[in-house]
């Protein structure tokens, strides 16, 4: 059931333990959202923890780092910024279908909550929080506002990308004028900031990044053999999908990572008005217009063949075999 | 003689053939204003070109592709974002004592103008721009608002800084929902895409960066045959400072390019609290909190000892020696 404002926050007020949950390899955003809404609820009087399936990712640790779980039995359970219960992963598949409410922005929301509160014309799940907290009337401060701005910025690219919308600005600068949020130092950590091995890493891809059909697709290729010789932990080898159409006249960047022997997952993303997603349909995958992904199974020679023949098709190479 | 916004637009209405100056090495910021203002003018019915002692960048090209220079003589010269009439550069400093009116937001403008509005807590001289526009009851357009977006855009990194405000937040948003100002293609050519050949020398920078006291300092050198040897434009070599504070630990990242056999220009940044103007003032050059610099003479080797002698200093190695 899709609830407005009101009814959510007539929910919130009528219970007292909440666990919030966030979607699995969690992000600025349903972190942003599950940190904030639990500092909110403490402050009310009420007992709440942020739950997530995997471990908090080392750089959002000044939302995590003076938090302290609590000890109660949860009596409502909130889910932020999870379009799919699916997303909840494998430690909080058990409340799958025991969402009371889920406050969301993704238009694919599977409404799998007994409530769904959803504005999928907000940039982010932190925009949607920033709106209710303003109607609960909540007096925010610097933990909380910056949890939210760490949201926006981070689904926005820092607000350089399409979702990016006029009414995130404008909450930028209340979040910024209002309650002092230290927003250079969050986003030197959020944007700029790499460990060494990152940097190997994208050496690395950089270094051996394939070009096809007049330098229009690029490609780059993770082995498993790849991921262990590097020594590397996984989470630093995430988002190097975006490093694919860095490159001018790059149009189309795809990345193969290997999973386990003949199973590769692609991801696919489009630089220019290419649709991925179309293209990755074809390969039995789904996704957004500029941010799509597939997975395949089959030797690496014939996975990039299978990649490329649709990418050619694409654009515009009809007769292309390898 | 400082003015305020009336005086400003007093002096524009009473006048009809303006020069419109921007600074040597032209950024977004500078170029946006120029751009902006003229096409202002125009509209007003006046004649009006941008003059630049530099080529403009070929990223600029949505500013300066549609503009046609007109033949007329000035009757008005103005300097956007010019703080000083040395930075005009060589082919425009034949205008440094005429300039009647500059335009900018940095709070060390020497004040060579007739007059100079100026405004210190500007996050760019795009803002002040838009303020004049708003002040002067200009309608803008897509391109004009385009031109504003670019220029506030760049000089805050995409928002990203410590010189972000919260006004040019609120400025964005009006951009965006007045104007239709197509800010995911403009930030991704500002700041994602790369040619093959930056690629190259920031895969030949990270593989070459030196790292002292601890991993806290980082250094690259970029001698003379180094950018023979790469055959790339120049231009493709600007910006690399940025590129050693990314890692995390560094406190201190230090450029060294040589300008010719003994001269070597330092570039230094402070990723943390570190004051690398008083580092670079040890030097004999000066600068900002997080951003200075320095020329020094000498071999390479007596240049980055001289160097590590001061980084050294200020992080607290007293007894270092080379």
């Amino acid at each position: 059931m899709r609830v407005d404002f009101d009814e959510a926050i007539k929910f919130i007020y009528a219970h007292d333990n909440y666990h919030i949950l966030t979607h699995q390899s969690p992000d600025g955003d349903t972190l942003g959202s599950a940190f904030s809404l639990c500092a909110v609820l403490r402050k009310l009087g009420k007992k709440a923890n942020v739950l997530c399936s995997d471990e908090f990712p080392h750089r959002y640790d000044n939302m995590y780092e003076g938090y302290q779980p609590m000890k109660f039995m949860p009596e409502a359970i909130v889910a932020v910024d999870v379009a799919d219960s699916k997303l909840l992963g494998r430690s909080l598949a058990h409340y799958s279908e025991y969402v009371n409410l889920c406050i969301d922005h993704h238009i694919s929301n599977t409404e799998y909550a007994e409530r769904t509160l959803l504005n999928a014309n907000a940039s982010a799940a932190c925009e949607v929080m920033f709106e209710l907290y303003e109607k609960m009337g909540v007096e925010l401060d610097t933990y909380i506002a910056s949890c939210l701005y760490t949201g926006i910025a981070t689904d926005t690219g820092c607000f350089k990308y399409e979702n990016t919308t006029p009414r995130c600005h404008q909450i930028a600068a209340e979040l910024m004028s209002r309650y002092n949020v230290p927003y250079a130092i969050i986003n030197r950590k959020m944007f700029d900031v790499k460990s060494k091995d990152r940097m190997r890493i994208e050496q690395y891809v950089m270094s051996n990044m394939e070009f096809y059909f007049d330098d229009r697709c690029s490609m780059i290729t993770i082995t498993e053999e790849l991921t262990k010789d590097f020594g590397i932990e996984l989470a630093e080898f995430e988002g190097l999908a975006s490093l694919t159409i860095q490159l001018e006249n790059v149009e189309i960047g795809v990345t193969i990572k290997q999973k386990s022997n003949n199973i590769f997952k692609i991801s696919m993303r489009s630089a220019t008005t290419a649709d991925v997603s179309a293209i990755c349909r074809k390969l039995g995958g789904g996704g957004h217009v500029k941010a799509a992904g597939a997975q395949l199974t089959g030797t690496p020679e014939e996975v990039k063949r299978r990649i490329l023949t649709v990418v050619g098709e694409a654009l515009g190479y009809d007769l292309w075999l390898v």
